[in-house]
């Protein structure tokens, strides 16, 4: 792990650049704050910038760092993959959805503005984010097209959409341990597994077997972040992770820590750290970054 | 006139076969009701398949008779813009917006499922629209693409949901006409001028001059549509189109009708359905099909 942990130490240290690369496209992207309709602009604003810790478009990049790919063709699949991140957490937050006040410490969107421009603002991330990469400069026409189908897909019925809808049906009820699997596959694994093979959409030379093994390494760290998300609903202090701890219990959530306790959620966490990692063996060096990455998500304390 | 009623007649008759055509694609693009998540699935289908005119569609393809298009190259547009038409309306009838229970005579998707279906319903029919048209196999790269830029456009905050926001934002106070005319062009007429330029999008011989009529054309046609309705909302009777008459008003919305009063509106739609139709002059008898859906616009009672 020594080397592992000097590698990390470098890629820790891009972390600032490439999240304010990726701030700044978005920023690019977002229509200004006084365009009308401005009240719609400043909520879509609101939402993108919340003090997100980025974590989908830096697996973007730490793909690209493995593949070798020039970060300018990463720019608009990182930018879109963080609206359609934005979007979904201000529906997930709605009244008639998890009904949340507070994220990140922040006002939810429909409590800093209202119910009616919350519903818009998530509704018009969500077509900006296809409109960034159909008009993206440094992406081909095939590449285009691949990267919305692969996202487009992601955040669909068969996606995280599809995950937040089971996540809802399931509240009061107790879940299987494959159904709870499937729902966290979707609502958050789907739009993690897209991130990192959005960067494998732009390596064309990319071998069959090494295109599985980073789609095996995106699954088990999609679903290990959940699990870890869910850790931290109960353990987190409120004013760490930035909404109230204990929210899911509350709601009677179908969560990891209620179905097997805390020790097995942990230990499960840990092992799908170490098989996401294994799943990148034949890329050697390269993808460390994408193991700091792994090792942040299974750790994060919020 | 004679002969154009001659040749209105035709198009009227080819309207079923379209109409089934652009439903059998939506059909097999959205997935099974029975397939998990079937609450959410059922509820898309419900949406989408709630008895709509097939406007858009039809438009997409009366286009591509005037540009001698494929119609099969014109199916996955058609089937795009029709699930993103149906999104906007489930959101549109949200308790938070307009807070509709009934939409076409049935109750609407909130009132029909709940409210977190609702919303999750039309925020997975509009990733669908890009998915259907980035995995077009009739469809080049370029012009899925593009395709794309233009409908994820016409349904952003530039657009549809920007129109909306400005519709909801001037409840309870007056706009000026440019104000109002700016609002109906986004709120519907983005969509609408989608529906004729997507075509144009697949005609790549289609010269400058005549590229600006078609979209002169489809911008008035949009204005021309959204008067109607509101004229309909004021004088059509809740069992046809169903939905209360004088909805609109009981909001206080912004209206043509609240504006100008009941004559100049009608007046100014059939201004704009002449204009539209002289912007179609350099295509002769090929816009025939354009120029009758321009008049079942404008004269349509639900």
């Amino acid at each position: 792990m020594t080397r592992l942990d000097l590698e990390d130490t470098n890629f820790s240290m891009r972390i600032p650049d490439y999240v304010s690369r990726v701030e700044r496209y978005m920023d690019a992207a977002l229509p200004a704050q006084n365009m009308a309709p401005d009240r719609l602009h400043s909520a879509m604003r609101y939402a993108a910038f919340s003090g997100g810790k980025r974590i989908r478009p830096l697996l973007v990049y730490a793909t690209g760092e493995c593949l070798d790919i020039d970060p300018d063709r990463l720019d608009m699949p990182a930018t879109a993959i963080e609206f359609i991140h934005a979007f979904s957490l201000v529906h997930d937050d709605l009244p008639a959805m998890d009904d949340d006040d507070l994220r990140r410490g922040r006002p939810t969107v429909h409590r800093q503005y209202d119910e009616a421009t919350a519903i818009l603002a998530a509704d018009a991330l969500q077509p900006l984010a296809f409109e960034v990469i159909a008009t993206a400069d440094q992406l081909t026409d095939s590449e285009s097209r691949q990267l919305i189908a692969l996202i487009a897909h992601a955040c669909g019925s068969l996606g995280m959409t599809g995950g937040q809808a089971i996540d809802l049906e399931s509240e009061g009820r107790a879940l299987s341990v494959g159904e709870l699997a499937t729902m966290h596959g979707l609502k958050t694994g789907a739009l993690i597994s897209a991130s990192v093979m959005s960067a494998c959409c732009l390596a064309p030379n990319l071998q069959g077997s090494s295109f599985d093994a980073m789609e095996r390494f995106s699954r088990k760290i999609g679903l290990a972040f959940q699990i870890r998300d869910d850790i931290l609903d109960v353990e987190g202090e409120t004013d760490v992770i930035g909404k109230p701890s204990g929210s899911d219990e509350a709601l009677n959530k179908a969560t990891w820590p209620a179905l097997f306790g805390m020790d097995k959620s942990k230990r499960r966490c840990r092992e799908l750290y170490e098989s996401a990692s294994d799943s990148l063996d034949a890329f050697g060096e390269a993808a460390d970054s994408l193991r700091f990455l792994a090792t942040l998500i299974v750790n994060r304390v919020q």
